[in-house]
C-alpha cells in the first residue's frame, strides 16, 4: 500500500512514524497503533535491506515471535484497524506529527579469543545518518522522540544540530521542532507489551515545549496513572539515567562473578547463599551465577556511557568500574568453558559429543543477540568437539549460522558425552528431562545457571556426574 | 556482684555468656535477657581495660546512647529481672550453656594521606586468644555461637581446633561441644533492637547437632515466625554469606562514585537521576552520592573475604572487584574535599573557618567508627583551616580526640567561611537551619549528601553559594 492511500484511510489521525523496526520499534509500533486514548496512524520505517521485516508486517505476519500472547493480539487488532503500515520510503517522515527513533546504536568491541575486551569504538555515523534522513523530510514542527540508547549528550550535541542544519537547508524555521528523549525499558519475553505500556518511564526535552509534547504523547500510550512519568531536567539527564540503569545491572552481575569462583574454591553452594541474602529487601536484586551476560543492552551500555564521558563531556577519565564490569561479564562464558574442562577433568574435548540446551541469552525468550552461549559454543567448536544445540524459542541461530533443533525428546534419545544447560528455559526444568538424562550412562552434566534442584542433582549423579557453575559442594 | 551470687539468684535458668560488649554484644545481651520464650541468665564479658562499659552496665546506666527507645526499655526490664551481669572475669565461661562471640575482628589498613589503600593485614591473634580463653574455661557440652564477622573458614579452621586443643588439655572429651555460626545484621539507630529481634537470620553449625542447638537458641530470641531462619549447609557458607552481603553493599556504593563525577562533569543532578531509576523495583537499592562509607562493616568486610580466599582456601586470586570497591569508597572523603576546593574556586583554605555539620558515619546515629568525616576533617586541618564540628548524637569524637558541639543554634550564630553538611541527621533538615544559613552573607555551603532540597538551594543561593556533591547543575 502506498503511504498516501494509507493516510487517506486514516484521515484526521495524528501520524506517528517509528524509525527502526527491531525488538523495540516493531512492538512500539503495535503499542502506539493500539493506544486506547488517541487514534494514531502508525508508519514503521526501516532500511530497504530489512524489507523482509517490512513485508512481514504488511502481509499479516508479525516478524517477532514472542511468548507474550499480547504481541499477536495487538498485531491482529492493528490489522483490523488498518492503522499500521511499514515502509522503507523516507517520505513517510514528511507526514509525521511524531517521529520515534528506535534504531540501533552499536558499540564495536575488539576482543581476543579468550574474551578479553581490548578496546572498543562507538561509530556514530549510522545514527547520524538516520537523524539526517529525518531532518531532510520532517515537518518543521514535528516532535522527534529519541528512544534509542545513546551516548549521553547525543540529543543536544548531535540530534539537535543535525535537524537544525537540515531544516535551514530547506529554508524552514528551527524554532518549532521539538526533540524529546524517553528511554524504553522493553523486555522481550512474556511481558513484552507490558514492559512498554505498563511500566515507569523517564523523559525530558531539549526545551520546555519539547518536554511537554513528549509528556503529552507518552500519556496516550502508557498507563501513567499506575506508572507515573518522571520528568528530568534535560536530555543529558535522561540519557545518563538509561546507561546508568543498565550499567548498574551489568555491575551487579559482574559483582557475583568472583564470588562464584570463591564458592567453587571454598566448596559451598553460591545459589543457596544468594537465596539466604535475598531475604533482605535491600539485597533482593543480588544476582545468581551464570554462563554470562547477553542481549543488546548490558553488553554495551556501560561502554557507551564511558565513551560519551570523554567525547561529549571532555572528561579525562573513563568510567573505569563500569567498563571493568563489561570486561568481567565478557569473560564469563570462557570461564564456564574452562570450568567444564576442569570440573570433569577433561584434558581435551576433541570429538566429544556436546549438547547445548539453550542458545538464547535469556530464559524463555528467543533472542540470541550477544548471547553468552555464542563464545561458549565457539570454544567447544575450536577445541574440536562435536556440538549440537537445542532451543525451543530459536529455529535458526543467526550469529552462528546454524539450524537449532526444536525437538528436545529426539535430542535426549541420542547419546552424548556432555550435556550443558546453557539457558534457563522452562522446558528444561520439566522432571521428564531430568529423568531422561539420569537414565543415560556416563554422560557429564554441566549446569551453568543453577537450574538443577538438589534432588535433580542426586538423581542425575546416580549414573552420571553433575557440576554446577558457582557450586563447589557437589 | 559476684558471678556465684548472680547465678544463685537466677537458678534453673540457662546461662548465656556474651563475649564482647560493643555495639553488637551489649544490645545482644539485652535481647537475650528479655527473651519472651525462655528465661536466661545473661553475663556479658569484656576485657578488663573496658571496665567502664562493665561498670556502666552493672551500675544502672546502659553504655550506649541510642535513638531507639527500646534499648533503654529493654535495659530497664533487665535491671528489674536482675538477670543481666557484666564482668571481666573469664570464670563466667565455665557456667555457660551458651557462649555468644561478639568480639571485634579488625583489618589493619595501610593507606597514604590521599586515602589510597596500599595494603592491608588481618591479624587473627586477638580473636584466637579470645577463643582460647573460652576453651580454657568452657563446659565440654557448651554451644559456642560465633556472631563476629570472620574471614570465611574461621569456625572450622580456627575456632574448632583451638577449642578442641584446650578441651584436650583439660582431659575433656571433644565430641560434645557445639559450634554454630549466625551472623548478626545489627543496625544501630532507631531500629537497633528490631535489627536483632525482628529480622531474618542465617545460621549453620560445624555439625548437625551444632546447627540444631543454634536453631533452638535463635528461636528463643528472634521472632522466627515472621522472620524465618535460613539454615546453610556449613559454617563456610554462612561466613561467606555475611561478607558477600556487606561487600555487595560496599560495591553498590562504589558503583555510584564514578557516576557522581559524571554528573558533575555533565552538569546534571545525580540525585534526581537516581530517584527516577529507583522507581524500578529491581533498582530500588541504587545508592546516592555521598561523602563516603563509614562504620565497622562495609569498610573492611570485603577485605576479610579476600584475605580468607587466599589464606583459608588456598586461592591464587584475591577478590579484585570487592577490594577495588573498598579502595574507591576510601577515596570518597578526599574527593569531597577536592570538590569543595574546586567548586568554590579556593586556592587555599588556610585560616578559613569551616563548620562541619555531623561527624557520625550514618544519619541519626552516634557512631564515629571509621566515619568518612574523619579524613575530610583531617584534610581541612592539614590544610590549616579552622574547623569546628557539631553532631547531635556525639559529645566526644574519640578518633580525633575532640569535643563535639551539641548546640546547633549557637554554632549557626557564629560566622563561617564554609558550612559543610557532612551527615544527614534529621536536625539539619529543619527549615530553621536553612533559614539561618541563608541569612549569612558570603558563606559557602557544601552539601556532601544531597540533603538540601531544590527550594533550599534557591533560598541559600540568594546570599551565598551552594554546591552539592554529585550535582553539576547548580
Amino acid at each position: 500500500m502506498k503511504i498516501k492511500n494509507f493516510l487517506n484511510k486514516n484521515k484526521n489521525k495524528d501520524v506517528v512514524v517509528v524509525q527502526g523496526l527491531g525488538f523495540v520499534g516493531s512492538v512500539m509500533s503495535l503499542v502506539v497503533s493500539n493506544s486506547d486514548k488517541k487514534d494514531y496512524a502508525v508508519i514503521g520505517v526501516d532500511l530497504k535491506k530489512n524489507r523482509n521485516i517490512i513485508n512481514s508486517i504488511n502481509n499479516g505476519k508479525f516478524p517477532i515471535k514472542s511468548s507474550d500472547p499480547k504481541v499477536n493480539k495487538y498485531y491482529n487488532k492493528s490489522l483490523k484497524k488498518k492503522n499500521l503500515l511499514a515502509t522503507y520510503d523516507p517520505l513517510a517522515y514528511s507526514y509525521a506529527n511524531i517521529i520515534i527513533v528506535d534504531i540501533n546504536l552499536d558499540v564495536e568491541k575488539k576482543s581476543d579469543n579468550d574474551g578479553n575486551l581490548n578496546s572498543f569504538n562507538v561509530d556514530m555515523s549510522p545514527f547520524k545518518m538516520a537523524i539526517r534522513t529525518i531532518g531532510k523530510y520532517c515537518k518543521d514542527d514535528v516532535l522527534i522522540l529519541v528512544e534509542t540508547t545513546v551516548p549521553p549528550g547525543t540529543c543536544s550535541k548531535v540530534v539537535k544540530p543535525i535537524i537544525e542544519e537540515e531544516l535551514l537547508k530547506r529554508n524552514l524555521p528551527i524554532n518549532k521542532v521539538k526533540i524529546g528523549h524517553s528511554y524504553e525499558r522493553v523486555m522481550p519475553g512474556p511481558e513484552y507489551i507490558n514492559s512498554i505500556k505498563n511500566f515507569y518511564r523517564v523523559y525530558s526535552g531539549i526545551d520546555e515545549n519539547s518536554a511537554l509534547e513528549t509528556e503529552r504523547f507518552l500519556k496516550t500510550i502508557i498507563s501513567t496513572k499506575v506508572y507515573p512519568l518522571t520528568r528530568l531536567v534535560n536530555t543529558n539527564a535522561t540519557e545518563i539515567a538509561k546507561v546508568l540503569e543498565n550499567s548498574y545491572r551489568a555491575m551487579n552481575i559482574a559483582f557475583i562473578v568472583e564470588w562464584s569462583r570463591y564458592a567453587e574454591e571454598a566448596g559451598v553452594n553460591l545459589y543457596e547463599i544468594v537465596n539466604a541474602i535475598r531475604m533482605r529487601p535491600t539485597h533482593a536484586n543480588l544476582m545468581y551465577p551464570g554462563i554470562g551476560v547477553g542481549g543488546y543492552c548490558l553488553t554495551k551500555d556501560p561502554l557507551l556511557a564511558s565513551w560519551a564521558k570523554i567525547n561529549h563531556f571532555n572528561s579525562n577519565d573513563s568510567l573505569e568500574q563500569s567498563e571493568k564490569g563489561v570486561k568481567i561479564n565478557d569473560k564469563m562464558p570462557h570461564h564456564a568453558f574452562d570450568f567444564m574442562k576442569k570440573a570433569f577433568a577433561l584434558e581435551s574435548i576433541i570429538n566429544k559429543k556436546i549438547l547445548l540446551l539453550g542458545v538464547s541469552y535469556r530464559s524463555d525468550v528467543g533472542d540470541t543477540r550477544y548471547s553468552p552461549v555464542e563464545p561458549f559454543y565457539m570454544n567447544c567448536i575450536e577445541n574440536k568437539a562435536i556440538v549440537e544445540v537445542h532451543d525451543p524459542y530459536v529455529q535458526y541461530w543467526e550469529e552462528i549460522n546454524i539450524i537449532v533443533s526444536q525437538n528436545l525428546d529426539k535430542k535426549l534419545d541420542m547419546s552424548w558425552d556432555i550435556i550443558v544447560f546453557s539457558a534457563a528455559h522452562s522446558e528444561y526444568k520439566n522432571p521428564k528431562v531430568i529423568s531422561k538424562i539420569s537414565k543415560m550412562s556416563n554422560v557429564k552434566v554441566l549446569d551453568t545457571l543453577g537450574i538443577l534442584k538438589q534432588k535433580d542433582i542426586i538423581e542425575l549423579n546416580k549414573n552420571n556426574k553433575v557440576k554446577v557453575l558457582g557450586r563447589g559442594d557437589i
